[in-house]
């Protein structure tokens, strides 16, 4: 894995104020969530499903699937790892810049990896099409008549869209039935976006039951742990109240930040989410603001120069409150 | 994975009143484990550490090793799996019946895999060696001379041991300084079997740090949730309150409860620890035992018919307490 991916707050103690490293908005359930648990002290005492059956019917009832259309995974990085496994030794070509772990589990399994800038890029060798869509770190979405192009002109490659970010956008993603039905995609989601919990470790793959049999072959037995199952669980039960994302107003404080940080004379990527990427001018350096924003501000931001594609000058920010936001602002300019 | 692992007590719903079909002794601490989470309700809203340093750190404090040398796993499962892609297209042998998951691992990563039924019968052309160590179903422990003599007479071998259940009995077993300084020894733990939370999935490998670190690049990030590594240190800070696991107790009523089966009428292997290997006489099938004692007597075993080299007689049972082991015995005659 690559150092320094977002959220790294247990590196810096109690130092941390404001988190605008992480793309996930913070939730207001997280409480509830961990005395409902209390009350199952019998969780940890016996082993989980050896594959989250329970929850994959769940998630298929919400997707309107059917249960073998889903995969429940440690994470969604465990569906990525599984996926490159179950492809191993393909072409893949990596929308970028993007997600480093796509490129992490291809390498691990011996994918030859090109990275290309854009869909009308792709090279005519790759078997395996990884896009994020929304894409971290830019928070561009890709028109849903593009993804269906991709979709429809490529049947004999395979399409991994991770769609972890769908909520945190108004955008048009695909749905999940339109991915089953397609038969060459394989879409990725993840509790850890949709109900703030990265901590749990929840996300699953939704596809046509044939491809999925083929990655399904790539699990380990028990990867989801019973307090994550049971947790996941409650909060789809929770309905609207756990996953709360105010994709709109979280989007408009994000255009409103975009203009303050480009009036600071930074470089700003249009986004279509609550996260932005950065460019500062000439070569000030990415890591260098981080870290002086942490030591004189208890402010966190995502050094974003170890993305594949982009530099030393990249960081990325996730819009909190206009207050938080604004203050941030008067940092970086108070650095500039 | 094969089907009927131990403990799928998941299958059968609210039926099962005693559980022999686990090895796994209850804990009384797990509602104060909860209780301790529930205070710490930012827990699934941070991501964890990518891969857990603290977890490794105390625990190599209490196995006497560096940091370096230990590796936690999202249980002892993840380790197995991590070793046996580490080691993609080896010549596995694996000493047998054995619990299914090395071979599993290593079939998936293209192993050859030869079973063997005695460390005598190595086969020369071996790169791996996997050892349970108690092992499991069996419950035997191959004594510390002819460990050490394995690990000194195959330099060249990669030797795994699993000493998950190394709790569970009084006879010696490799230490951790031992393996790391042979270096060609990884020695797996298992804080499911060791605080019986199988729930929670951690568990950990411990070997010389230039052989650990290439199982180490198989890693993906995050695969030990924030919950599972702050359950874990509470755990470990509790010392022997929470590992209160009385072997020479449970080895004695293993041996009676043996005693007992012998005079149904039941084969019964020697065990070194609390779980008993049996076979019904003649054609009578544990599978067929099983569901009856489930229905009639809300009683959990486990039909060992599906490790290799058994066959369709075989079960085992980990004891519980005196009183219902008694109620088992009595009601395997009344079946019989």
């Amino acid at each position: 894995m690559i150092e320094g991916h977002g959220d790294d707050i247990y590196r810096y103690g109690g130092k941390v104020k404001y988190n605008f490293s992480s793309n996930i908005c913070a939730s207001a359930c997280l409480g509830e969530v961990m005395q409902y648990l209390a009350n199952l002290p019998e969780l940890p005492g016996s082993y989980p499903e050896p594959y989250p059956a329970s929850l994959e019917a769940k998630i298929a009832e919400m997707e309107d699937v059917a249960p073998e259309n889903v995969m429940v995974t440690n994470g969604a990085t465990e569906a990525i790892y599984l996926v490159a496994h179950a492809m191993t030794g393909s072409v893949s070509a990596i929308v970028s810049p993007t997600f480093s772990e796509y490129e992490d589990a291809c390498r691990l399994y011996h994918h030859t990896v090109r990275h290309v800038n854009c869909l009308s890029a792709l090279p005519a060798d790759a078997d395996v099409i990884w896009l994020c869509n929304p894409n971290n770190p830019t928070g561009k979405v890709t028109p849903i008549s593009e993804l269906r192009s991709l979709v429809a002109q490529n049947p004999g490659r395979l399409c991994v869209i991770d769609q972890a970010y769908a909520d945190y956008t108004l955008c048009r993603v695909l749905d999940a039935r339109e991915a089953v039905n397609s038969g060459n995609v394989i879409l990725l989601g993840s509790f850890t976006k949709r109900y703030s919990v990265p901590g749990l470790r929840v996300g699953y793959a939704i596809g046509n039951a044939r491809l999925l049999d083929i990655v399904r072959a790539c699990r380990m037995p028990w990867s989801v742990s019973n307090i994550a199952i049971s947790a996941a669980h409650f909060l789809m039960s929770m309905g609207g109240r756990a996953a709360s994302i105010d994709a709109g107003a979280l989007h408009i404080e994000a255009l409103r930040l975009s203009d303050a940080l480009r009036d600071a004379g930074i470089e700003v990527a249009d986004t279509d989410c609550n996260f932005i990427l950065c460019r500062l001018p000439g070569s000030r350096s990415a890591c260098e603001l981080k870290e002086w924003l942490v030591d004189n501000h208890g402010m966190l931001i995502r050094d974003a120069s170890n993305f594949h594609g982009l530099g030393a000058q990249h960081f990325r920010v996730a819009v909190q409150s206009p207050e938080a936001d604004d203050l941030l602002v008067n940092a970086i300019k108070e650095w500039m």
